[in-house]
């Protein structure tokens, strides 16, 4: 099973490939997307998703994770995060991956063993986990992370991933159910 | 020129196209995308894209014009505008439209000639200037609203379509004049 994480942001987007095998969970790629800086929001967020549809072609994942986020510090700041995050989600989708999200304390118990982790300690502990030579840029450290707690839920990840696999691409169970019985 | 509105909401997303002759303004299309209601985020997103993708591709419009917004009413209504607006404004950069943000007065003034014009009033202003048996739904109405917004700046409007494919196509004029003159 291979996972993207996804760490969307208005000036730099990170993303981390990890693959699964067994109990172990190796790297596959990561990186930083950043929009050209003069160019219209619009173009920005094209841009964003242009990057991630590469990322997806070229390493191929079954599934996405992102971090799960309440709200910004401001209206602002949460208004300029849901542009970059809604088309970062809309460009997996597209692809065909099931998107799943996860709390930030569930991605931070993850990898640092505690809900409260610092950036750096996530960072630090991403590189301890995947054996990289260097710590990732904390974008992608970030999404690498998102991508390890998915991979790391053990045999439910699978399940999860198959549930989120039939939300995304089928109606609603029920809605089926009822047209099937006609 | 061809112009399209886009009104971007979680729920329901509107899009209106409008055609300028000379001093007239006419009707092309509109409608509103709801996205399964059942689906995920991502998925929801990406239906929106997909919607508006067909949208640019059935009526080639030359340029997107959206409402500018400055903050949502809370922290949560923010981020959750901010996604449906992020997935609209790059499906219409990705298919290649400069897309112009115009204030909500700046729409209501040209519509209704009052920038403090309610909902209601945009609603009968779209459906009498744009000669239209019924009236448009809010959403389709409000995207109207800013393609007639667009349209009708006049003689510089077309200056503003071209000066906003410009930018949004090529890097910024300054640097292109730096390289070129290494």
């Amino acid at each position: 099973m291979r996972v993207l994480g996804i760490d969307p942001g208005s000036q730099a987007t990170g993303y981390g490939i990890v693959e699964r095998h067994g109990q172990r969970v190796v790297h596959v790629a990561h990186g930083t997307l950043r929009p050209p800086r003069g160019a219209a929001l619009a173009e920005r967020l094209a841009a964003l998703q242009a990057g991630l549809a590469r990322a997806i072609a070229t390493h191929a994942p079954d599934v996405a994770a992102v971090e799960r986020v309440f709200a910004g510090r401001s209206l602002r700041s949460a208004l300029v995060l849901g542009h970059a995050r809604g088309a970062a989600l809309a460009a997996a989708a597209a692809a065909g991956l099931p998107v799943l999200e996860y709390a930030p304390s569930e991605i931070k118990q993850a990898v640092a063993g505690t809900g409260a982790a610092e950036k750096r300690q996530v960072q630090a502990m991403v590189r301890r986990l995947l054996d990289l030579a260097d710590a990732p840029a904390v974008d992608a450290a970030d999404a690498l992370a998102a991508a390890l707690c998915h991979a790391h839920r053990g045999p439910l990840a699978g399940l999860a991933s198959a549930f989120g696999r039939r939300r995304a691409r089928a109606p609603a169970p029920s809605r089926l159910v009822v047209r099937r019985a006609r």
